[in-house]
């Protein structure tokens, strides 16, 4: 008997994120979530299992761009560059849903929990992408390393996006940040 | 009116990682872990806020020493010179502590939440080391991510030692680590 609910998710997550910047994350309810989406706390719980899900859906798509980015890439392509490829594929998907990737950034800021939550989910896209560099050949340290070096890239320039200038480019970040980890990591 | 009880704090760890080990750390109580050492349970909660505690009691040295090693290279020294030489240092100390360090990493590998909390001390130490950086006056992007490739180096180093031969050393392994992320991070 469920009404036809035109973007019920994009709507749910909207007034998720309206409410966690108003009032916090901790004193949100999923029923003035709902309330504020105009649907009901059934349709809230169709969509996300709880208020934290409603932060946190969007792992997995972003752990297979990241991995399809590398597996897909062809083979004469060298394996840092694979890597790069598929960090500025991420960056191409961040930059198109600013308007939602900026509030959820603010709201995991201002929230200790939140922000261990975000470092797991980074450590499993840290694990995913050492499982994809082996498909791709690379040998174990390495795949690992550079795996865990390409995270810390992309955090490092999404941490410069979010707190630089409106226009930035995150996608440039991203290959500047892998340009000066470059340098950083060279033997002087 | 406290007996006095030598090495109160070494033998409620060596207890208590003794107990994790053999029924897991769930089920492990503080008051098995008093009794096993021979002590008391005020005695434990006068070395530990909790049994948790025990495992992570060891992460301001961690960063102590981590952070000093940056911090007291001379000038001269390069700076991801000073980085290595301060990972070289924290695995002499994990060397030396072999006996409990590698217990500890067996009860943590068992243990999802308590690799959580894993991951948060590890957060933490990057973080320290940022911070380090920067007062050695390594510029903001290139100190964050020379420190989290740091953080990484030590990390796959360390799962090489845990799950390799009996006498590796695990200084060479930090240094062959970073030697890998060089390569595996270079302009292909």
């Amino acid at each position: 008997m469920s009404r036809w609910e035109p973007n019920a998710r994009g709507r749910l997550e909207q007034a998720a994120l309206e409410l966690y910047l108003e009032q916090g994350f901790d004193r949100t309810t999923v029923v003035e979530i709902a309330a504020r989406a105009g649907l009901t706390e059934r349709t809230f719980f169709r969509h996300f299992a709880d208020k934290r899900e409603v932060l946190f859906a969007g792992a997995g798509e972003l752990r297979e761009r990241l991995v399809g980015g590398v597996i897909d890439a062809p083979p004469s392509v060298p394996p840092m560059e694979a890597v790069a490829g598929a960090l500025e594929s991420l960056a191409q998907m961040f930059h198109a849903r600013r308007d939602l990737v900026l509030p959820r950034h603010r709201v995991i800021s201002a929230n200790p929990e939140l922000q261990e939550r975000e470092l797991i989910k980074m450590a499993g896209l840290a694990q995913a992408l050492t499982d994809a560099r082996r498909r791709r050949g690379v040998a174990d340290p390495a795949a690992r390393l550079s795996a865990e070096a390409a995270i810390a890239v992309f955090r490092v320039a999404f941490e410069r996006w979010v707190s630089g200038p409106e226009r930035a480019d995150l996608a440039s970040l991203v290959r500047s940040s892998l340009e000066e980890l470059r340098g950083a990591v060279a033997a002087d």
